[in-house]
């Protein structure tokens, strides 16, 4: 046996068994180095839930990893690691900690004594804090904080913190770029993969605690019998680590499913129906969550194919929920067929009427700004409107219009961006869409934040190195949406790559600037809605032949001879005055406002002086050639990294910023050659001129695009 | 640095840091345990080619794997292992070893002496023989060969060893069961994934020298310039490890691409297309294996098109390709919609005309049988038939018809029955249809074996631990046709799990019958086509409504109040014509011949008796039973090999024998009850009735089900 032992062990260093394919995550526990010292030696763990077994667990994996040393769970000894509830410990409730700020899901991390010995504890009020706990603990080491005298007390600020899959039930991802869905349908509910399983420890370890298994865009087959067995297990795997499932409900399932005539919300045999499925659902799944429900939106069907109005149809469904503890996650994405008007003031427009009219079970899950995830947009007008109505944040974390997963672009900062934004919601300065978000301005108790997930069967799970941090920083602000972008990227870069300061500083300067150089190269000064149609992958400023108006990117630019950009002024749409004034004041004058999105407001002349003393003509291309060039100065600064990084990791960070500098190229070359057909104006001395035609650029297809 | 040494292996040993997800197939170099000595001490290699290069770095990555200790390429030392070929190694060369048997792929292993050293040579006459010598000997270490004296000669006995991909552009595989497709078309040329050189490591492991990477139904795309490119990347990558890359040819491509009116093989401008492609090709891809065709078959179109034969056709492209040494594999599997004859007889009729009318570098590819890929068929009788022509072998390895990625079914036993079987070609028996295909029997040179990949993105690769078995079964039945499957179950058993012989034997003998059992609770008694339709899952032998009457199942089993079968003898279809008089005569006569083909060549009466002294019904009855109840046996022999098997795997094998147990129960009990509503007749005593009534199993429908 020794002899193996060795021999396994000469083994495992001789060759990279495991090289780094990121599939471990930011979970990756490898051993510290000498000079950064561990105290923990045991683990005392008296928990018999599978929560608390699945803490214990995790402790024993991350401990012994990242010491070198199995550390199990065992009997007391000094600095032995102690964690559990008052109730499911004995050595916790003799020690008795103040546990009122940690709430329902919060916990503490203390080191103390107990009969004189050392220990750190590790408690909480319910067992899934106790959970978060051991993964905060975990980060304290792989960051490498100090552990000798902690004293941390934390609970996350908003009660649902959701991932939203656009899976579907044929196995694609709706703007997926990490491959295709990670639920293998065909085999569930009998096959239930590792993989289930690490997802959960994934989102647990961020303090993720629901997912949505399925696309917005929904099939009515994902209620059926056989489909909520599918789901029951899923449920099953992931309850340990608090994470309950929810399903997107097709509306007019009941037609489907149902085999009704109508889905009509105030039908009564359609609210029976959706009672009776409620009760099937929760009779296979005791802890289900809710729905989330896309209606009478880009074709979806919804309560106002009956002349209802949204509150009906959110109503009937969380009036089904309701007996089970369900709630109803209601998007308010919504621009009608019908209106000419501007897509900006739809939503609001829509909804801000039924504030006060919806179920105490329904959120209205709102996107981070009024068009659609573009690389800048200025907050949803929605936020700080509807004081009577717990608004869901939903961000996007798949990148749909950053540059899919090949270009780097850390979100956590466009995240922290629109979280801070100011709503001068009752004309006071300080509520922030974050305080929205919290409830802490209507004193809401029921608040969410969803994420669009970028998550697939690619091994590193979001298609590329970088953009687990996205998911990653989603979770972090989805516990606590006031928590700093940089220090998420720090902990992120640390914990998944390598904790040299070398390493650490540099990359978390380039995930900070990396979102802003995609919006310099795709759509700088306030533009938007730029992306090529349909699958939105690379230029299309051209386009101008869709059937609806507003799903062409001209509609968008309004570039002529003589200016560009989109007048949401009182001389245009007026989608300004959506905003609080406080609000409005800060877009409304050119000369003074953040010009970064002076294009989303203002219908600017050509030669209009921008603050740099520039034309805004120079100023476009200007951006967009900064933006390029920024890109190439990642590439550099990546390279100048190797020593830090595992050969296959780096392999592939390297190849993406390869892909992203020639598409950055692309994007700046295609949209100076098409604005320049427009403003019929020279390039500013030293800017070179584009590779190729316009023509060129507006031939290119691309068939097989990923996720469309 | 000791420190973290002791460390990292305590870690190692502490935790499944890497447990057996399947990745590594038989591939996994585990260390041997005590007691089998390896007596490799050094790698000697002084090759610098890419194939020399991954031969050296192979056999350092599983001599170090399988020895426990680091065994790299360095310097000569007693017990060294010397691998090269004479033009490559001075030390080969010095020691001149005969390798005339060799030829242009195979090697020899030699222990010898050099210099009064004893040392082992791994010899070859070309580079790429000597990775498949390096192969081999990794193979005698993992199935635990004495390495003392060894004097291998070895090389294959067919030219073109290829896998069939039928992948689409989207991503999904036709018949595929084991997730998408592992071309990552998007971010290809650029990211090469390592799963790509684990992939042609994996091949050529088994000898396996080529790949089709598209579908046979085809997508013009796949010769568009920029698919070209992503094309060559692959090309790159699979170069070292001997593997060319095939594209399957849309024959309308010249329309497609070409934007031509036509694609009419004797129109210059196609043969100018065809001939310009092909230069287009081999200029990204200088070795570029050729083009596989799918035409006139199933709506794909083809020069019958334009009243031009298959010859026609395959020699346009032959003629494209010639120059540069490239080959067309052109498919049997045609049945033509105007014709209502037995299917069975289609390509025969179509085929045997043609023979000495295709140009000299193509092959004509065929099915093992004439149906299409059933749990059981008697051989196809186009082999023998065509002396002047080559005729690859096609088999299916991914599981279309015996139970997708869920059930178990060792299929090398199916190859072997089907490559032994006797075509008595000549009227001289031992014309095997084996030596047909390794050109033995009509002297061809040109000769080759296909295989449809069950390759997807699973983690296993294979959609389940044991279908990795017929990829590798099939690579060594292509390398050598008259190999024992059981020998090759043996060493996959031993590689992939363990050589503990309370483990090997059970397992192997479970592995030789799975297949005999799948066609028991499926298609017993030479029954065939009786899936359900479209995605061929489960029992459908109901179905009668579907367009062409040869795609019902009714079609093919024929059962009425009076008995069932295909008559396929003179009084019916005649097909037995086609085969030779000595193989017509084993299926001529019901009281001779081996019940398994009983029905597929007769129409029997339900009260004929059999053998067993039963009636026909009853029999039917019996072994659909016997299928069923011998898959509980199978689960029970796996549940008892728990203890040589890792948690992960055996779990995983264990979760897919009890869905194919229920299943198999579901197979039996559909197919009793619909033909029992035909025969009238009761249950032979102690057989259980149906567990749910033929309606029921009528109305199950699989929307989602992989593949369709």
């Amino acid at each position: 046996m020794l002899r193996w032992i060795v021999a396994v062990c000469a083994l495992m260093l001789a060759l990279p068994v495991q090289a780094e394919d990121g599939y471990d995550l930011w979970q990756r526990y490898r051993p510290v180095e000498a000079g950064y010292a561990i105290p923990a030696t045991s683990i005392v763990s008296e928990g018999t839930t599978p929560p608390l077994i699945a803490a214990a667990q995790e402790l024993e994996r991350g401990l012994s990893g990242l010491s070198g040393k199995v550390i199990e769970v065992g009997t007391l000894r000094d600095n032995a690691v102690i964690i559990g509830t008052p109730s499911s410990s004995a050595a916790i409730a003799l020690l008795n900690p103040d546990l009122t700020k940690a709430g329902e899901e919060g916990f503490i991390i203390r080191t103390t004594r107990l009969n004189d010995r050392p220990v750190t504890i590790i408690a909480a009020n319910r067992d899934i804090g106790v959970l978060y706990g051991v993964f905060e603990y975990l980060k304290l080491i792989q960051t490498r904080q100090p552990l000798t005298s902690l004293n941390i007390t934390d609970a996350p600020k908003v009660k649902l913190r959701v991932l939203n899959h656009w899976d579907n039930l044929d196995g694609s991802v709706e703007r997926g770029y990490a491959g295709t869905t990670i639920w293998d349908w065909w085999k569930l509910p009998d096959v239930r993969h590792p993989r289930y399983t690490d997802y959960a420890r994934a989102n647990a370890s961020v303090g993720i605690n629901g997912t949505v298994l399925n696309n917005v865009n929904s099939n009515a087959v994902s209620l059926s019998p056989a489909y909520i067995a599918k789901t029951a297990a899923l449920a099953d795997t992931f309850r340990p680590y608090g994470i309950k499932v929810y399903l997107s409900a097709r509306f007019s399932a009941p037609i489907e499913e149902g085999g009704l005539k109508t889905a009509d919300p105030l039908d009564p045999q359609v609210r029976a129906w959706w009672k009776a499925k409620a009760d099937e659902i929760y009779a296979a799944i005791p802890d289900f969550g809710g729905f989330l429900v896309k209606a009478n939106s880009e074709g979806q069907p919804g309560p106002q194919d009956y002349k209802r109005s949204h509150a009906d149809g959110a109503n009937m469904l969380a009036e089904a929920l309701k007996p089970h503890g369900g709630i109803v996650m209601w998007r308010a994405f919504v621009y009608s067929h019908e209106k000419p008007d501007d897509r900006h003031k739809q939503a609001y427009d829509e909804f801000k009427a039924l504030d006060g009219q919806f179920a105490d079970n329904v959120l209205v899950q709102v996107k981070n700004g009024a068009i659609d995830f573009q690389p800048r947009e200025p907050f949803h007008p929605m936020f700080g409107a509807m004081p009577k109505t717990p608004l869901m944040m939903e961000f996007q974390i798949t990148k749909e219009y950053l540059g899919f997963s090949t270009h780097l672009a850390y979100l956590g900062q466009y995240y922290e961006e629109a979280l801070k934004a100011d709503t001068f919601a009752g004309g006071k300065a300080g509520n922030t869409v974050a305080k929205v978000v919290e409830g802490a301005v209507d004193n809401h108790t029921l608040t969410g934040i969803a994420g669009v997930a970028n998550i697939g069967m690619d091994r590193n799970w979001s298609g590329s190195d970088f953009d687990q941090a996205n998911w990653y920083a989603f979770g972090r602000l989805a516990w606590n949406p006031q928590a700093s972008s940089r220090a998420i990227a720090d902990d992120w870069a640390r914990m998944t790559f390598s904790n040299d300061p070398a390493f650490v500083a540099p990359v978390v300067d380039m995930m900070m600037t990396s979102r802003e150089t995609v919006a310099d190269y795709m759509t700088p000064l306030g533009l938007h809605h730029l992306m090529d149609t349909g699958h939105h992958y690379g230029p299309g400023p051209w386009v101008d032949n869709l059937e609806r108006a507003d799903w062409n990117p001209v509609y968008y630019h309004k570039a002529d001879i003589n200016g560009i950009g989109f007048d949401r002024m009182k001389t245009g749409s007026n989608a300004i005055a959506q905003y609080t004034p406080k609000a409005a004041k800060l877009w409304a004058e050119p000369k003074t406002m953040d010009e970064r999105y002076l294009l989303w407001f203002h219908h600017v002349p050509w030669d209009y002086k921008v603050k740099s003393g520039r034309t805004l003509w120079d100023e476009v291309v200007v951006t967009y050639s900064k933006g390029a060039s920024d890109v190439t100065t990642m590439r550099n600064r990546w390279a100048s990294l190797k020593p830090y990084v595992d050969a296959d990791r780096f392999e592939a960070v390297a190849t993406n910023l390869m892909i992203q500098e020639r598409e950055a190229r692309w994007w700046r070359d295609a949209s100076v050659a098409y604005f320049q057909s427009i403003s019929k104006r020279p390039l500013p001395a030293g800017y070179s001129a584009p590779e190729k035609t316009l023509e060129y650029y507006r031939s290119l297809k691309f068939p097989y695009a990923p996720g469309n």
